[in-house]
Parts: structure tokens; sequence; C-alpha cells
């Protein structure tokens, strides 16, 4: 299933996206079967996942894609789709670097890591598909993005191994790792350049991993106003889910609704010579196979 | 004042810390005005703390220092005192390299940053005073103390100017930001050598602004086993709070409840040579003027 969170008439909900519908699992939940276990609020709902997985499956196998008000079946031009967990309970994580020629399009080959490079990126910088992006004109020239898969965890865990790393996965959704690469060099440590407001465009949904049965095989391409600037695979990933999962959790508790983005591939702007940093009003879209397109535009 | 979370018979509330007791806001307003507007969470507490001061000064004018629980009037040793924000919204921001002696010991001169270093803690570090830190000898041979005063934000704000920035600030408080040496170096970001869980140690107290007048001028130091090996003053910073809050302010969005560890003078077991790093058993005890001491030991 494809999960979002999004707004009916001032309403956040948890819903679940279908070719034309959105259905609004608690208000289904209340008229179908008159109970009201499916909490509203994204980071609960994976909390809660397994214990509501039959029930949501029983409401979702009434659905026929017509929209139907009353019982919480919106069309997609009805609701306003937001980030899907709109404010973390902590920081994003994100690995630095995971893909060759991205490590090599920033420096050298001195710059492919051997140890997993981890940073991120405050709760403050989320937003949703279509939000707009400020420029920040203010204090950088050089903002750029970064399409990314990134990996929703579903239950808590520390030192999970590699081999189990996968039963922790929740879900899938896309990042934009917007980063002001100025800020970025100019304070050593990256969190200051990533984690300007707006800097974490995510979504538009969570694609569960029941449906991504492949997850080291989803072409990811990024387009700045049409163009494509990055074309690559998570088969070309340096770290593997299962080993940013198993290495991040050796040490440190993983939580329900944690994310983490997982690197992104070459073509970033600051690749390119000269650097094709971001412009007033530039519209950024990002595409996974099997999860869908985030789309942003730059502040005018 | 001096503000604490603290559980009594399991119950935790926002206390107020006295010589000898420790008064439990939330009960002492509910027997002495009959309300009940002062909430459990310090987080909660701080973004209301402008509203509810008058509120709090009148409830502790008839404080004695006279023991009364039914008037939630606890002695020190009836209650347990936890983190004063045991689990923050986001990652703990923590400044690098803000004293220049600490910079050299770390490498050299070239150390000292022209701009301000900015990494985060992840919440699930946090623990409190006399609270037990992990070894986490299965990932690391090199855990390390680093002593620091930690400024707590008390509204919102985004490109907060210097002269403005003291007004952003709700108090102050201890963390030692405890790091794993070894994966901070191999990770290059420093944020999963800095996230071990229980690596945040943070507190007693919340000391209120306005009992510290000159946040640039305390005493700073940290000993293990009783063996002085930081000794400094804030007077030594390179990037004045002021500056801190200002910078990261520029393109982040501060609010209430935010933390900034601002840097550790010299004296890090990893500036001896050889090392000094922490073994089992290590009692660390970091004491700053006017705000008190944090002490955590070792995991045996």
């Amino acid at each position: 299933m494809r999960f979002v969170t999004a707004i009916y008439q001032g309403r956040e909900f948890i819903g679940v996206q279908q070719e034309k519908t959105i259905i609004d699992l608690q208000r289904a939940e209340e008229k179908q079967l008159g109970t009201t276990d499916i909490p509203q609020c994204m980071i609960r709902f994976i909390e809660l996942y397994e214990l509501l997985e039959e029930k949501i499956k029983s409401i979702m196998e009434v659905q026929d894609d017509g929209v139907n008000v009353e019982r919480g079946v919106y069309a997609q031009e009805q609701v306003t789709i937001i980030a899907p967990i709109p404010r973390p309970r902590k920081n994003i994580f994100c690995v630095g670097k995971n893909y060759a020629d991205h490590a090599i399009e920033m420096g050298s080959k001195d710059d492919i890591p051997s140890h997993i490079m981890l940073f991120s990126k405050a709760p403050t910088s989320v937003v949703g598909h279509e939000q707009v992006i400020l420029h920040h004109k203010h204090i950088t020239q050089e903002l750029d993005y970064e399409g990314e898969l990134a990996v929703i965890i579903g239950k808590e865990g520390t030192r999970i191994k590699q081999e189990d790393a996968m039963s922790y996965v929740f879900g899938y959704t896309i990042v934009n790792d917007v980063t002001a690469r100025d800020l970025q060099a100019k304070h050593k440590q990256f969190l200051l350049g990533k984690s300007l407001d707006t800097s974490c465009p995510m979504g538009p949904v969570i694609v569960h991993k029941s449906i991504i049965k492949a997850p080291h095989h989803l072409h990811i391409e990024t387009r700045v106003n049409g163009q494509v600037r990055q074309k690559g695979n998570t088969e070309q990933f340096i770290f593997s889910i299962e080993e940013i999962i198993s290495v991040i959790s050796q040490g440190m508790t993983l939580e329900p609704g944690d994310i983490i983005a997982t690197g992104t591939p070459a073509g970033v702007g600051k690749g390119f010579n000269p650097p094709k940093f971001l412009k007033p009003g530039d519209a950024i879209e990002i595409s996974i196979e099997s999860i869908g397109t985030l789309r942003n535009t730059i502040e005018r």
C-alpha cells in the first residue's frame, strides 16, 4: 500500500493512495467497522502497523476507487498531500557519498568512503510534495539538489544484524537532500548546510515494503526544469540498506518513524563545470521506480 | 530559579530545586491556587514560561524549604532527578572546537575554526544525572568525555540578530558530550560517534537565565575519578552564545526546548599522550559555576 499524510477540509489524516482516490483510513474505519483504532499521526501509525494490518486490509478490500466523501474516500484533487512524516521525532539520518560516482564528482576517488558517513537534517527542514523551497539567498549562493531513496524504520531496534535488518523497515519514500554547498564547505560538519528551513522535501508517499520487493534495484532520476541531471540505480549503493541499518544501530537505538536517506547518485549541481546551482523558480523532480515523483520549486 | 524534571512515586513533574527540597510546581499550584496551568513536560513548560512566570513566582513566595509532600514539597532524597529534557524534539545541536586550546589538542592551530562547526547528537542519547553511561565496548575502545555549557532556547526564532539573541535563551544546563573517538574518526562526519545510546548526559538542572547574569564568565571543570582533566572558562569561547544563536538561526528556525552545547575546553582524554579514554566504572563529574555538577559513571 501507498500511505500519505493528507489534509481534507482542515483535517489531517493517514490515507491510502489509490489510482484516483485517497482513502481516509480513520474515517473509513469508523464508517465501515464502527471502531477508531487507526491514528491520525504517521509515526503512531507506523508504530501500530503490525497490529492494524489486518484491519487496514479489510477496509481496503471493499474499496472500488469511487469517490465517497461520507465514507472517507476523496478524489486526489480534493486533498492536500503533505510530507508523510511532517514532523519527525529526531533529525533525519543521511548517508553521505553512497554512490561512488557521486563521491568522485564531489572530489576524487579518495572521497569514496570505506565506512558509512552519517550526518543529519533538522526536523524543521521538512516540507511536502509541491511545497516551496526557500532560496535563502541572504546566506547561500550555492543551493543544490540531491535525489535520494529514504528508508522508514518500522520498529525499535538496537544491534540489528544485517540478516534481520529488513524486518525493521516499514517502507520507502523520496527525499530531496537540499544542500547549501557554500555553508556545507564553510562549516565543515554538514549539519548547518543541510538543515535550512524547507531543505528536506519528502514524499509524496511512503510505499510499504511489501510492494517494493527489490529496494536495491530501483531506478532514480532527478530533473531540474525537465532536464535530467541525476540518473542512477540503487544497485550502485556502496553500503546496502541492511548494512546501513546494522551499522547505525550497533550503538544507537533506531525507532519507528526514523528516516534514513540513503545517499545521492552523480549529477548534483556542484558536479558540473561550471556548477549548476538552483535558481529562484527552478522546478526539481525526483522520480524513483515504484514510489513516484517528488516535485518542488524554488521560491521566486 | 533552578528547574528540574523529576519523578516522585512514579509521577514525572517539573520541579524547582531549593536548597533542601524540590517543589512539584504542578501539585503546588493545584493545592495553593486550585488551578492546573503548569505542565508536566519541560518543553511545554519552556514554551509557556512567559505566561506562567508570575504564577510560578507567587507559588515560590510562600515556600520555606520545609518538606510537605501533600503540597508537593519533597526532600531532595525523596525524588529521582532525570534529564531536564528527557526526550528532546530534535537532535541536540553541538558546537565543535569552540575553545582554541581544545582545537589545538585535537590536531594543531589549523584546527581552530573560522566558522562555527555544528553537528548533532540523537535524542536517544540523552540520560540524566547519576545515570549510567554504557561503554559500548563492542564498537569503541576510545570513549571520551567533553564537559560543556548547554544553552536552552526559550522561544521560536529565525534570522535572530546577535543583539537580540539573549532574549531567545531560556536558561543553561550542563552536557557531557560523550564521544567515541574511533567512530568519530572512522565515519568522518561526527553524528555516529556522538550519538551512542547514553552518550548525552544532561542536567541536573536548567538554571533560568535570570540567575546567570554573565554566561561568558563561568568556570567549567571536568573530573574523572576525582582527577581534574578539563579546566576552562566560558570567556574562552571562540564564538559567543549570541553569535552561535544568530548563525544557526539565519537559515534554520530555532524552537523552544532546543539544546545547544557550546563546545568543550582542553583536557579531553584524546588530548593526553598517551590518551586517557574512559574505562568501565570511571566516574565523570562536570561542574559549571552557578549551575552545579553533573555526575555519571561508566557501566562496569
